[in-house]
């Protein structure tokens, strides 16, 4: 946890509900701000939380009545100059929080989000452990994947599953796209029912402490067709060079295009429609984005995806997902369900 | 449907996303803008929704490139004064603005939310379904609510039912505040067991087409004390003052009154520490805003609840609500479930 507020910069106001929880451990952070600086960081919220915020934050808590508008911070920030989160803050507030106070107010953007892509053993912890009850959950399900199943149902019985077993959340609406439906890349559970040969794409994740964990399985129901095989192959092929190739000081778009390469040589190049992965930790999609555009370099304590797909239009596609912490000198796998080819 | 831009813009650039899918029908708001005109309104999205969002969209679409910026903007606006929504576009975002289009941008507020404070017929349907399926899901719930059983379990086996049952999500977290839990007025479901002789407050609702439903019961697990059992009857009284006296034309502040003069005259003034109640729609909590600030007046169309409570720190709580449409000459109820004393 190292934010550095830029040197023309006094202190952060941050308001982002992700980037409070982080900086502060509150888990009500959609009605609470912190003021940053690294020697004195404090968080306000109201007296609702006069009990909970105290027992959660790490960091200073002071109630205050966000009724009265933002007079509270004047005490803290007079004639400071103070970085504000250009990216969230609504454009009222900004006005309000000039109103209010004497501090020079200053646009910044993503500088906690920076220091959220390195994760704390902490974080690691929480992220494992939503993976591993994802792990489980998938385990639960696989006999359950049968024809003549909604997909809409498959996705609720393994998010209830999940939360049963103590998950805060679902990490996002559950993706199961069967036979056709797996060529969209964001194929949300429908009303489909899955029919022997098809594909099925299950891409899911857990929330445990706040973090996410997120994977993507395809997996035949009986046997399937020869192309769907085919395709399978060349995604696994692609995610094992890039898992391959994962270690602190690699480019994400090197990564990205290790993939790539993969699928291009197959032929499939441009049914390999979105970027290699994303970060994962208090949102399920953060930085560091994994792309051809990227300028991210790998670091250890960095939690990333890894998650190539191939998209036959109106046929089917195949998508594998890994999660994977950065070390020191490779990576670690987060997710640890079989990922070779699966008839159910 | 009726937003009226101020006499001041020409057109105003619609982002907020529940104001977004009111002003078109579109599902997946947060990836799309409305410029709106009374005459030509006009919806922006990209291509990965190109088939999507004419299918869903009531209004004209235009597919942009969201990453090349807000040019996409410029031919519609250049010259004009165009109102953004100063309460929800970030400070980054209006920079970005200006910095793309020639427009003049005037900040506005609560323009579309005063709009959606009167309900289309379509928009109550959509609330009426939601609470007709919260009723089924109380009837279904109230014969597993015995002692011994988790508060959390419940919530997870209520929202799974609804689910299971139609709704698209639950309304929000479920409330279920047992014994002295619920003196919470936010008691969200716990790991605490419920025992015999308590009362438990169970705070729930269904999505349905993107609308909320609202209700709350407060039911006792065999016999429960005396005075909780006065303090029930104080809320139900104060309740069905509030029912009876809503009405178009009331003042939402005279409402709130009626209700808390029943609670102060019963010598619990003190004890009932929120407002009477909130408009529901593509919100859980929406304007008007029932409370004795406020300056709304009921209209027919508008769908308020009626939520009066009464919150003995330490030793529970009770919280009746109700969800009403006011109609040309009073309300109807939109939540039907029994209101008067249960012992389950
Ligand atoms: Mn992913
Ligand atoms: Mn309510």
């Amino acid at each position: 946890m190292n934010v550095s507020p830029p040197p023309n910069v006094d202190a952060l106001l941050v308001k982002r509900p992700e980037n409070v929880r982080y900086l502060s451990g509150f888990t009500a952070p959609e009605d609470a701000w912190v003021l940053y600086r690294p020697e004195a960081p404090l968080l306000f919220t109201d007296a609702r939380y006069g009990q909970q915020a105290p027992a959660e934050s790490r960091i200073a808590v002071e109630i205050v009545n966000p009724r009265e508008g933002y007079g509270f911070l004047e005490p803290h920030v007079a004639g400071l100059r103070v970085g504000y989160e250009a990216r969230h803050l609504p454009c009222a507030d900004l006005e309000r929080l000039r109103a209010a106070t004497s501090a020079e107010w200053v646009a910044t953007e993503n500088l906690v989000e920076q220091a959220r892509r390195v994760k704390t053993p902490e974080e690691v912890e929480r992220i494992r452990a939503a993976a591993a009850l994802a792990d489980r959950g998938l385990a639960w399900l696989l006999p359950r994947l049968r024809p003549g199943v909604r997909e809409r149902d498959l996705a609720l019985d393994l998010e209830f599953w999940l939360r049963r077993e103590g998950a805060e959340a679902a990490a996002f609406d559950f993706i199961v796209a069967s036979g056709p439906r797996g060529a969209l890349p964001h194929g949300v559970a429908s009303d489909k029912t899955v029919e022997a040969g098809e594909l099925v794409t299950l891409d899911f994740g857990a929330v445990v402490g706040g973090y996410h964990s997120d994977m993507t399985r395809t997996v035949a129901v009986g046997a399937a067709d020869g192309e769907m095989r085919r395709i399978f192959d060349v995604v696994l092929q692609a995610l094992e060079a890039a898992l391959d190739a994962a270690r602190p000081g690699v480019a994400a778009r090197e990564l990205d295009a290790v993939a790539r390469c993969v699928v291009e040589a197959a032929g499939y190049g441009p049914r390999f429609v979105h970027s290699l992965g994303h970060g994962v930790g208090l949102e399920i999609h953060e930085a560091p984005f994994l792309n051809a555009r990227s300028d991210e370099v790998l670091e250890p304590g960095m939690v990333i995806t890894l998650e190539p797909g191939v998209y036959l239009p109106g046929r089917g596609g195949v998508r594998i997902e890994e999660l994977a912490l950065v070390t020191t000198n490779g990576i670690e796998l987060l997710s640890h369900s079989p990922r070779g080819w699966t008839e159910v």
